[in-house]
């Protein structure tokens, strides 16, 4: 029996997403609470890791079990045995064909940038920017990175077979001194979200032209694009099948 | 030379403002920044504690240097050395007789409760009650909190020479499933502000009746309240002089 769960979390305690020998990780923290549960060894996959800091709102994600089990339950026994950063909004049942991973059709994250005073109440969900951005140099450049491109300049350098992803949807929007930038794509390469806010900080700022959005696109090179974008205010909002 | 600062806090890592013998506090972080920039020993005086885990937005506080100074460099070095949870959003010249407790006029709390699914995210802002309320009923009754009481009934069992203290705004408001409690008034005592709306929850959820608002005040007894609100969810907002 496969079941899909939503869940939710905050980054800030969580040295990213997946399992690794140092650190606390949210995979860990839900395949114990599974693995108690289900009185065996049980394994968690999501849509895809995200980094140490990164919040989740709507991360998804899949696992199975031996026999058929009451989900309302299930969702109540989990919250009660996980930590309070982790947060098991919904589950359902899924073919057994189905995978959280591979199934992936689209997913949102979301950027929020706070460009007034330094805020130490929200300094690990908001990036605390605190100087002026020019939003409508951003508005105008992060049009530049709708539509299928290849994003290498935008990912970490490591070797990977395909660097080509689309964004179906990018906007940006100002309310009360707090930016927040969102991205719909069909996938997104390590870091790339980071490093399309970083960009557009600099577009922002007057450190680089609206121009070097195709130019740092068509360079294929990750030296040549600009500073990554801190991971407090980086959230995984929708993940969609 | 007596300046006033305005400043931030949040509450989640600090065993409340008030120094003290265990536990890290907003004061002692804030006269250790002082004491450096100063080279002297230099107290801090707030215009009132906040206990563990309550944030502030716009505390207030007093401290007298020898000589005069550059505010802009100073709170830019006081920023610069102090943790990342406390923030100097101002200072100004104050004449010396000029007391951040005893001038007040009047102090805003706000109180944020969630009544929709729970939220990691702002679990350490937000209480996370995660249950309906009827706000009308709220509504009505915060009215009842509203002129000069006496509110024995709403503090910790203290000696205190005077409980009286009035209440000249209260409010409530509701958006996305966050409902607002607001009050403004010339002073509050010891949790004072989680007992208002711990009681105010017990009504919202019909666990007590708007009349009991007037007969828990008449009793002038603690015993005879209701819950107290933990204190994530409280933030001292404003004090005016």
């Amino acid at each position: 029996m496969r079941y899909l769960i939503t869940f939710s979390y905050d980054g800030s305690n969580f040295n990213g997403y997946q399992k690794q020998k140092n650190g606390r990780t949210v995979q860990e923290e839900i395949e114990k609470a599974l693995s108690k549960i289900n009185n065996s060894k049980t394994s968690f996959t999501a849509s895809g890791r995200t980094d140490a800091k990164v919040h989740a709102i709507n991360q998804k994600g899949h696992f199975d079990f031996d026999k058929e089990i009451d989900i309302n339950k299930l969702r109540k026994a989990l919250n009660s045995i996980i930590p309070k950063d982790i947060y098991i909004k919904d589950i359902k049942k899924v073919s057994s064909s189905f995978h959280a991973r591979y199934n992936v059709k689209s997913k949102v994250y979301i950027y929020k940038i706070n460009i007034g005073n330094y805020d130490p109440i929200n300094r690990n969900y908001i990036y605390q920017y605190c100087k002026l951005l020019d939003i409508g140099k951003m508005k105008e450049a992060i049009n530049y990175f709708k539509g299928e491109h290849n994003f290498r300049s935008f990912t970490k350098v490591e070797i990977e077979k395909n660097f080509n992803r689309e964004i179906f949807n990018a906007s940006i929007s100002l309310k009360q001194n707090i930016i927040t930038v969102s991205f719909k794509g069909n996938g997104f390469l390590r870091f790339m979200v980071r490093n399309m806010v970083g960009l557009l900080i600099e577009i922002g700022s007057n450190k680089k032209g609206i121009n070097v959005v195709n130019m740092i696109l068509d360079a294929k090179d990750r030296t040549k694009a600009g500073i990554i974008a801190p991971p407090e205010g980086l959230y995984l909002k929708d993940v969609f099948y």
